[in-house]
């Protein structure tokens, strides 16, 4: 198993040991080729190779086969509780083929992204799974003009020729608003994402359609915008909002963290949540079920998202240069009840 | 900067645009020979690369220098909050360097670690950073015996000869028995971690000594060990705890998750935190502050012991095949005073 130290195992140890040719062994140890032999002799031969600690060394593997097995994985920030399950997810699909991801964090800057994507290109990766694409990015638009494999996962860019795999923002946001009108509340205000990410621009969309839809009040000045989607923001924004002497019994932030934050300012101002205003996040993440008091939000599929977009890259590789349709996976959410939210007060 | 599509800049293209040799080029864009050519002549190589988009090709510089800039990052757990500001540490001095992270979970189990192993030495990675390491880890040892640079990040191996770059949990231990006894407590119990495992063998010595030191009740079945640092876990042993009919006013739980999982079990028998039972968690993780009570903790410097471990990995690849002798760091804690520890109740 080790590189340097003892005589590595190689192609050829192997062969002999079975007692067929390298190329027979090449075969058996890749699941793309495995058919063109019997099934009894490839079991044997990927027995073999295991009791020998046979490594298949990935440069040669590379210049035979022009791939490198690396796969780009571009997070916003690792630190946001939501995208470590995403990353396993995306890990699991792609270990399943004996492809390894490349994880690394863009700190939600655009010229970060920019130079993280050459530097991987540097690489020679043979695709890219990129969560921290806005909804115009350029750097996106390079690497599709350049025929490299990508999809955005998690969020999605405008332009329709990107693969995606998101979840359904719309109908979470459709829960969320029926949940809190079934406990009585009519006068319902947001704080809503970047409106340059899409998953904060779908939110928003959703909740200005579905508050109309229901018959909602619809005032301007119930809606504050955050530049980020983190803790500080959300604050921010609660007390943007506090400030405007609105009258309002609930409160739909446009995820968890943001969320976090609007309860912090709601708590300085001794405003009871939920027993003074319901709150609403989005996505579920980590810890928000711990937290004072367990937060009500919408359930997206954390792993299944990672896991899905980096079986669909697959197949994108595994179609080379044959043009295939982008795909647009929209999965679906679930929204979960806690004590963030409570029927309407009488007064 | 794109791989295909359109014609690539080389090393060539640079040295023409500049007006010197090729090596020239080739030395300015590389830090560690930087220093051999003048400075004013190594901007402007630096520069005109720039303008022309020149990335320098990995499998390109792999084969000139036998090195691929690859780091392995091993982790037992991605979705545990405390990771991804190590590996946010590791990425960002990494990337100072030139180098780049390639992360992979194990799940932690042992089976899992050594086959990632295998996967990223198959890799021609450069060196490896571990933090998933249990106390004995053969995984570990083979990689030391072939030479391959490694340091374990967070945890260590009982094996002095592999370098570690860890948090001062015995120290932690102590300011958290220190304040539980400034506050009056005497009855003290604990949740302690895997003992398969540095931190938590670690602090649970700590907790003995300093309980032992500071003239504390050390009664047998006092102490609970759980077999992962996990919140099923925390709750399993807190139901065990509370099963034996112990008389105690504060918990020390090994880390935040055992101690959230701690605090389900105790609201579950109508036992408040922190009016009955004072409990405090260990590596202040991400929410711990904003959990129902805020969890009391020891602050670990998540980034920078990632950050260091990477530094000091670079020095052992730099080092190359000279002998230098393994190195142990040990970084300072901190104790966070939060609502989950409060005054004994006078009775």
């Amino acid at each position: 198993m080790l590189r340097n130290g003892r005589k590595k195992t190689t192609l050829k140890d192997v062969a002999k040991a079975v007692g067929v040719h390298v190329s027979t062994v090449s075969r058996a140890l890749d699941e793309r080729t495995r058919h063109m032999i019997t099934a009894e002799v490839a079991d044997r031969i990927i027995e073999v190779s295991r009791e020998l600690n046979y490594s298949p060394n990935a440069a040669a593997y590379s210049l035979r086969t022009n791939r490198t097995r690396l796969i780009g994985v571009v997070i916003p920030d690792i630190t946001n509780p939501i995208f470590p399950p995403i990353i396993r997810g995306i890990e699991d699909a792609l270990g399943r083929r004996n492809y390894i991801a490349i994880v690394v964090n863009t700190d939600s800057t655009a010229a970060r992204e920019s130079a993280l994507i050459n530097t991987l290109l540097g690489r020679e990766i043979d695709g890219m799974i990129v969560a921290s694409v806005e909804r115009q990015d350029k750097a996106i638009d390079e690497l599709v003009e350049a025929g490299i494999a990508v999809i955005t996962v998690n969020r999605r860019v405008d332009s329709p020729q990107v693969s995606s795999v998101v979840n359904d923002e719309h109908d979470g946001m459709r829960r969320v608003l029926m949940h809190l009108m079934s406990l009585g509340h009519r006068r319902i205000v947001a704080i809503a994402g970047p409106q340059g990410l899409s998953t904060g621009k779908t939110r928003h969309e959703a909740f200005q359609h579905f508050r109309k839809e229901l018959g909602l009040a619809n005032d301007p000045g119930t809606v504050v915008f955050a530049d980020a989607f983190n803790e500080d923001e959300g604050e921010r924004c609660m007390e943007n909002l506090l400030s405007r002497d609105i009258d309002f019994t609930a409160l739909v932030a446009s995820n968890d963290r943001l969320a976090i934050g609007a309860l912090s300012a709601l708590k300085r101002h001794g405003i009871d949540c939920p027993s003074d205003v319901s709150l609403t996040g989005f996505n579920d993440m980590y810890l928000s079920d711990r937290i004072n008091p367990p937060l009500t939000t919408v359930r997206i599929q954390q792993y299944e998202v990672g896991h899905r977009a980096a079986e669909v890259l697959l197949r994108h590789i595994d179609a080379r240069d044959k043009i295939i349709e982008p795909v647009h996976d929209v999965l679906p959410v679930d929204l979960v009840v806690r004590q963030s939210t409570a029927p309407l007060a009488k007064t």
